[in-house]
């Protein structure tokens, strides 16, 4: 068996040497020196290219033999038939960790020249690869970037506590791109290709131990080595929330996944079992993936299952309670003495019940009420609070309010915004001081379900 | 039985009075004098307020009586108390069409005034009355607009062919909003609280007539008349897409529409039977009645279930086509002639089955040979195109590149774009041209269903 070597050095080398470094712009070589020459990285930087002198002001290295210095990380981007040579001077260098970025093995049905790649592999167990056929790695906080794309068409997120994880790099950079449009940190983010060495059952129990990583969501297609994937589903499921979503569920889809990423996609069958024996949590769409990785990363515990509503249109409030029932969740009952402190602050015609209608002429002050005591009440567990902005006598200060109520997040609390541009404009703001928002009830409802049955599960797997 | 009078001057009165008009910013009389006089409106305007000599530069009568003109419409903003004196006056001047916006009836539990209401409502069959407790109608065409709320909180959407019914005013100008914002048009739109005379039913029927409207989307919590909404919903179901979102059709959400607009929430039972019986269209959720409208508002009827995956992004490929087996459609497969044409104008990497596979170098004209194929090809009858604008050989002109081949609408067409920022300008650019966008597989893929299970249906109940 292979000697297993800690994946840190993918994720905070000190040293990287880019092979296949470029001058020329457009091509995979030119933005990965770009990343890491002009970026956030902070360690040093050997580009390799025999036929260049100088790559972007450094000197270049004919191969990483004849670099002196220990190098960490290499990230290798030349043409697929050069790559089983290149992998093997990075082993004879003893480089921990290497991101093969090149194209054209086993995905495209090149398997001689995979099985030659995979021989290298075994020959260095102590050199860790990632890839081929991969985006690599982007790690927010150590500057770690191998994506090959401009960052005008692909943004880069902010530092946060979710690592994604995608098996899938189209899918995986879509991700990115989403999260920072919406605001959304990241920690770490890696494509992992065709998995020739590290695969998914190894990053998720890497990133499982990570500091920075609060939630990690993955994509996957198949499934290398099912044994070991159940055993770190099993292992870690419970550590950190990690939200899976799999592609090639269906016969339809699974056919598709076999010309992608050649991943023999485990029956929908197996998955549902796995979902079922361990706490990892299952995403059954897109959506899902990121409502749920944007949840766990913004909520804390909850202590169980009832809701309390608070809105001022009643409309919204029918649909949101209709969702909680057919999710299984329950409408929390507050203490007579709770409705009646409320009672005393409100006018004779809100209602204070369960959806609780602070009605079309709801004010800032109102709205302060209601959620603080719903946030003190024992018997009050989360709470979703709708604002439809256009009542003429809400103002912005609506935001400051919810965003101190919420601070000390005592228990979770979602806020549903709805409407168009002036409501949006409340979103965000709401967002960026630490308020999740949702568009619609039934998402909203759904996250916290997940939220809930994840420390279910995790409690009585603990007992266990 | 009252004599049933076409509800036109609801929707284009040359006439209307505003009883209860006022030159007081804030008040609902304000607002509504504001969108007749500055707005689109063209007909004349006849503010009512007998403490006024002028209001908005009009000369103010003190009752409809003392007008000399016929009047069309009468809008009525007063307290509630005054509106069955008021309403008798508008029985007495035979004026066709009120809407009462006025709230504090039953809704409120003051049913000896409601009793009064509706006793002069009996006494005056020629004068139709939507309200109280509601926001009123608005008309794109016409410019009538009742809607007291300034638009700087609530944005008007543009002339369209969806038409709006609600019975709740807050979830009914969300609705506005988020259209407006989206860059959906709209038709007409009513609100129309209590129902003590003009109900869903009488609503659907005229939309059903009007040519200005293609698309019907409703939200209801309870009905009036179950017998006359299920005649309704069997005559005109199959005439135009009507979709409907029922509140509370759980124990909860039901006990909350009793609070709201004192509906007796009818079992989901019924409505599910309702849905069987009916070609009526159900959203389980708010998004599934924005994505169902904009669906209907923008696609051609499709010729059958069979649907053409179109990507540059492997992983949303194969999400797609589990999509699309989950929902009980099928993946399409074009004929050999097709898959030849295709073939000699791609790369020997694309990978040309379904999902379709222009990979991450895909380009405009890949994008164009294959769509444009696959709307020719017999054995396809929807197309989806998912498109990564990341992909860094794709440029903007896959914008009029699409919506090219879109105009002629041949077959139903959704985009799903996918990413951030970069992607979101194209999306709104492509929407602008009449394309429909997606930003997930899962709701595109459910909202074609829902089109081809219309069709299908209402093929069915011609028959019969």
């Amino acid at each position: 068996m292979r000697k297993e070597k800690k994946l840190s050095c993918f994720f905070e080398p000190k040293t990287v040497a880019v092979i296949g470094a470029s001058n020329q712009t457009g091509s995979a070589g030119y933005f990965i020196m770009e990343n890491f020459v002009a970026g956030k990285f902070h360690g040093k930087v050997f580009p390799v290219n025999p036929n260049h002198k100088q790559i972007f002001g450094l000197k270049s290295f004919s191969s990483v033999l004849k670099i002196k210095e220990e190098i960490d990380l290499a990230v290798i981007c030349t043409p697929a038939k050069t790559v089983p040579g290149i992998f093997r001077e990075c082993g004879e260098k003893r480089i921990p960790a290497t991101i093969i970025i090149s194209a054209g093995f086993n995905e495209t049905g090149n398997n001689a020249l995979t099985l030659e790649l995979k021989k290298e592999i075994k020959r260095y167990p102590n050199t860790r690869c990632i890839g081929p056929n991969c985006l690599g790695v982007l790690n927010s906080f150590t500057g770690v970037d191998t994506l090959f794309l401009p960052e005008y068409r692909l943004e880069r997120p902010q530092k946060g506590s979710v690592s994604f994880i995608s098996q899938s790099g189209a899918l995986g950079s879509a991700i990115l791109d989403w999260a920072s449009m919406q605001g959304y940190g990241i920690s770490k983010f890696v494509s992992y290709g065709n998995a020739l060495d590290v695969d998914e059952s190894d990053l998720i129990e890497y990133l499982a131990r990570d500091k920075q990583t609060r939630v990690i969501a993955v994509y996957l297609e198949g499934v290398k080595n099912g044994r070991k994937f159940f055993e770190t589903a099993k292992k870690y499921g419970c550590k950190k929330p990690i939200i899976v979503l799999k592609g090639g569920t269906t016969k339809a889809g699974s056919k598709a996944a076999l010309s992608h990423t050649a991943s023999l996609a485990g029956s929908s069958k197996v998955f549902k079992a796995l979902f079922k024996q361990t706490a990892l949590i299952e995403a059954r769409h897109l959506l899902e993936l990121f409502d749920y990785a944007r949840t766990f990363a913004r909520l804390p515990k909850p202590k169980g299952k009832r809701i309390q509503i608070i809105t001022d249109g009643g409309g919204y409030g029918i649909l949101t309670a209709d969702s909680i029932e057919l999710n299984g969740m329950k409408l929390a009952e507050m203490s007579p003495e709770s409705i009646e402190k409320i009672k005393a602050k409100m006018p004779s015609y809100a209602i204070i019940k369960n959806p609780m209608d602070l009605t079309g002429d709801a004010t800032n002050e109102r709205y302060e009420t209601a959620i603080q005591q719903a946030l003190l009440d024992e018997k009050v567990d989360m709470v979703i609070v709708i604002i439809l902005y256009q009542v003429p006598t809400l103002n912005s200060s609506i935001v400051p309010t919810i965003a101190k109520l919420n601070r000390k997040k005592i228990k979770p609390l979602i806020v549903i915004s709805v409407g168009g541009s002036y409501s949006d404009l409340h979103k965000r703001a709401l967002e960026k001081e630490g308020v999740i928002n949702f568009s619609y009830p039934n998402e909203a409802v759904k996250s916290l379900k997940v939220l809930h049955e994840f420390y279910s599960k995790k409690k009585k797997h603990e007992k266990n």
